[in-house]
């Protein structure tokens, strides 16, 4: 039977979330004040959320552009509470993603076949913001809390813009689908949108997180025959072969730099190389072992601010191409839905991704868990 | 009628060469000794030679890499002379055009689609010798003098392999066709084939010596709609918007950086954007002014030895993509003959490249215009 929610509608809720109140503090989990949505907007009370490391990147200062006091979170899944004015495509009840990379289907963004970028709410998603008003609709005591990637999903309840929500199946599972909100399906859309890998290829995977897991997972699917999967943390690979790897190699066990192991091992370089970490050395390197004449190399990870990658020209001269992906090049609203259609069809190897759950209120154990490179992915439900 | 070349067959030619005893030397125009062409080898008499910056790099001593003494020269035509055991695709008489990119047919390279990187000869013209036997066909004196680029055009006689001599039409011009062996051929290939530029896209090209006007050339046939030329010498302005750029823009007028000039110009930047001229921090300016979401950014010039480029990754997780081309991505004896074609059939602007010709004996004073940017190309004949 449908929830009703006609009791909070229009009005603020009072609900529990984690405040990030600075960089490089943990977590408050307390009561937040949270407003009813505007014009345009959406409130979702989220059932599972995970944690990824943009945010754990954020709170721990690395993004110079971080707003603080803020509640984090962006891999989420919810049920719709209530709508305010203007919103046609979604009502309460049914059942969300929340979307970090937004989707209007209407800019010079969304219309290109190739682009997911959509921009018709990244600016304000940006300051942590409303488009509606400018303002957040978290609250604390009076003072305002700022959204975070236009989602903040570390709160029972959050209001995001109607550009931002998914719709799907109602029959999916919310604490496993959440995973789709971000790191599993960049993965995937890295390589079925962004390289869009070919039967019989080569792949070299730099990174063993649940990133660089689904990379190996969409490059088995698109029928790669060779996966290379790579890693200093030899307690990975056995994770790296079960989805998929047909090899795995640690660059401490070699004295020369990995990319000339690998163009050494495949003679030329692996037709893709994906870059899972945000290293922007390791980055070279995935671009180095691309296939001379027509490799390329998808950085996935974000680098800490700042930080630039370089290579010789000669090695794009020579054929290499540098590309990139966000959320893997997949239009939010449109795609998300179809990944958890594949989900729902027992096509992918999404439930594996989830080594542990918790209960929302261990949220800062769960941040530890997510730093000592132990877990792939953590779900917190309410 | 057809020129009888019987008499020199199988036997050692002296003829006119210049020579490039060491770097930073001036070239000695003297007499040099051409062996016959060995198994796989084709003797061609030079007919006409251009000037490239390539040789202008190696003879400054820019190239470490650089053999001495040598015969630089890479954009010619010709007309084969005699071949050497096994050769059956050309024979005494043919009209060829020299290629420095060569193309076997057989190799990983050539029988890829997107690449024309043909591996067959290529250990060999880096060390200026022959396959067949690892030594030059050039001596002066005793003296063996190496071949360069697999070409050696700055001499009356050459001998290249077979798999680097593209058969084209014999009423063709040779004084003018000669441009397709590089530069203007490179310029025109990174349109149609590295970034295949489409119909009513933007383009911004760096450098307008030959090779950036033949990418406003075959950017202008593709259908581009706004084509921004760039350089710091505005008087190469007026050929460049003769050859089809909708605007000019010098960096030097702007007191921020030209990508950003061109980021708000045209918005978000350009579908696509090429860097002709080797500088490493222009190839940055290029990727960095491509497009937002799609923009593809080719480098099509040669970078100083050691030198790296660079950006923040974001640039590229942020949809554009860095590519690079060499010989425009052409399969060289495929389709250098085409190239022809369409010059035969008045397609191209290629006759307007010629601002200077010269006797070979000038060749010194062409390398003086070369080096001043005042000339985009001089063409010697014997």
């Amino acid at each position: 039977m449908a929830q009703d929610f006609s009791a909070t509608t229009g009005k603020p809720i009072d609900c529990k979330a984690a405040i990030a109140w600075d960089s490089r503090k943990k977590l408050e989990v307390t009561t937040v004040t949270v407003d009813p949505p505007g014009p345009g907007e959406v409130r979702v009370k989220i059932v599972a959320t995970a944690l990824c490391h943009t945010d754990a990147y954020t709170l721990d200062g690395l993004d110079p552009e971080g707003l603080f006091p803020c509640i984090l979170g962006h891999e989420a899944a919810g049920i719709v509470e209530s709508v305010g004015e203007g919103v046609t495509s979604v009502k309460p009840g049914d059942h969300v993603i929340p979307c970090y990379q937004a989707y209007c289907g209407d800019c010079k963004f969304c219309k290109h076949p190739e682009s997911n970028l959509c921009i018709s709410v990244r600016a304000f998603t940006g300051k942590g913001v409303m488009k509606s008003d400018g303002k957040p609709r978290f609250h604390k005591d009076g003072k305002p809390i700022f959204h975070f990637m236009g989602t903040s999903t570390f709160a029972e309840y959050t209001v995001v813009h109607e550009q931002s929500v998914a719709l799907i199946d109602p029959a999916a599972p919310l604490e496993k689908v959440c995973l789709l909100g971000c790191g599993v399906a960049t993965g995937w859309g890295a390589v079925f949108n962004t390289a869009k890998v070919q039967p019989g290829s080569s792949v070299a995977v730099f990174g063993l997180g649940a990133v660089g897991l689904a990379v190996i997972e969409a490059a088995k699917r698109a029928g790669a025959s060779r996966i290379i999967a790579v890693d200093i943390n030899t307690s990975k690979f056995a994770a790296a072969t079960e989805w998929g790897a047909t090899e795995c190699l640690n660059p401490r066990d070699y004295d020369k730099p990995i990319q000339q192991v690998i163009v050494e091992k495949t003679e030329w370089g692996c037709d893709y190389t994906f870059e899972c970490i945000g290293n922007v050395q390791v980055m070279r390197a995935a671009l180095e072992c691309a296939h001379r004449g027509w490799g390329q190399s998808v950085i996935i990870g974000v680098a800490a601010a700042g930080q630039e990658v370089a290579t010789r020209p000669f090695q794009l001269v020579t054929g290499r191409q540098w590309k990139g992906t966000a959320f893997g090049g997949y239009k939010s609203r449109v795609q998300v839905p179809e990944l958890v259609k594949d989900y729902m069809a027992g096509a992918t190897l999404l439930d594996k991704y989830i080594t542990h759950e918790m209960k929302f209120d261990e949220i800062n154990e769960a941040f530890d868990l997510l730093h000592s490179g132990k877990c792939l992915r953590t779900v917190l439900t309410f």
